[in-house]
């Protein structure tokens, strides 16, 4: 039988893929029900369930999760055979503040104005759960409501996945 | 002024990207609106726009698409700066002649009972449109329509993106 990580591990573990892989495909739904991808890098992921990104703030996607805050931030990195589904909630913001906080010289690209680029925005999104697999078991590992930050245990599923609720 | 590819090679290169990456993320969404996604690998890739996998005729993602067939699949080739989002239509199919068509050795980890397992299935994509992403130019390629088969061109946007109606 398998070894079974502890949830602290299990989400260290996942923390640390998110920012190994470094870029989301972040998936959207349009108005009518058709699913969009797009690559996204994150510029903060935090311990208590929260994964900021740059974002035009007039842009399909902020209309997108304006009208459906719905999204899902997949991670892959095929080399290593690591896979991570994030489901979660989406929301924009123009916080002057967080922008100053996480605002760096390679956002010019996409900002030529700076910080105070009329576009620019924030998208803010809240981990409700997050599966990851990871080479070489195949091994499913299910962590659920990210989004909240204090840790509950649950014991092991049976078979080849484990789940952690995270409370 | 960039380049511009001309709508055969631009199928082309989204064929190749999709057949080197492998693996995609499948992402559906559950009866209450959550967006959940996992690797796929598939098994056929058709230039009419269809995009073949095997599953467990009882899943999570069978009930989810029979419930909403919206899906999207994006690869992601970090090592290479390459990503693809596919929107699209997928329908669980138990079709015999296509199982038998399909089948391959490797699947029986899944299905041990091999070809007449009990919970052998497929889903079938049917692609509506697909964007891709690839360095080092940042360049999004945008192709639209794939599900059917005839290609008729559109003049090139400006800025940084091109898009092709392949009706």
């Amino acid at each position: 039988m398998q070894n079974k990580p502890n949830k602290t591990e299990k989400l260290q573990k996942l923390v640390d893929i998110i920012k190994d892989v470094e870029v989301a495909m972040m998936t959207t739904i349009e108005d009518d029900g058709c699913m969009r991808s797009r690559p996204m890098r994150a510029v903060q992921t935090n311990p208590n369930g929260e994964i900021w990104f740059f974002t035009g703030y007039e842009s399909g996607k902020s209309h997108e999760i304006q009208h459906d805050s719905h999204v899902n931030l997949s991670y892959a990195k095929p080399s290593d055979e690591v896979y991570v589904s994030i489901s979660g909630r989406a929301y924009l913001s123009k916080d002057k503040a967080k922008i100053d906080e996480l605002w760096s010289p390679t956002q010019k690209a996409w900002f030529p104005q700076g910080k105070d680029d009329p576009n620019i925005g924030l998208i803010r999104v809240e981990v409700e759960k997050a599966e990851y697999w990871d080479a070489p078991n195949s091994t499913m590992i299910q962590l659920y409501g990210m989004a909240k930050a204090t840790l509950t245990g649950e014991s092991a599923k049976t078979g080849d996945n484990q789940k952690i609720n995270l409370k």
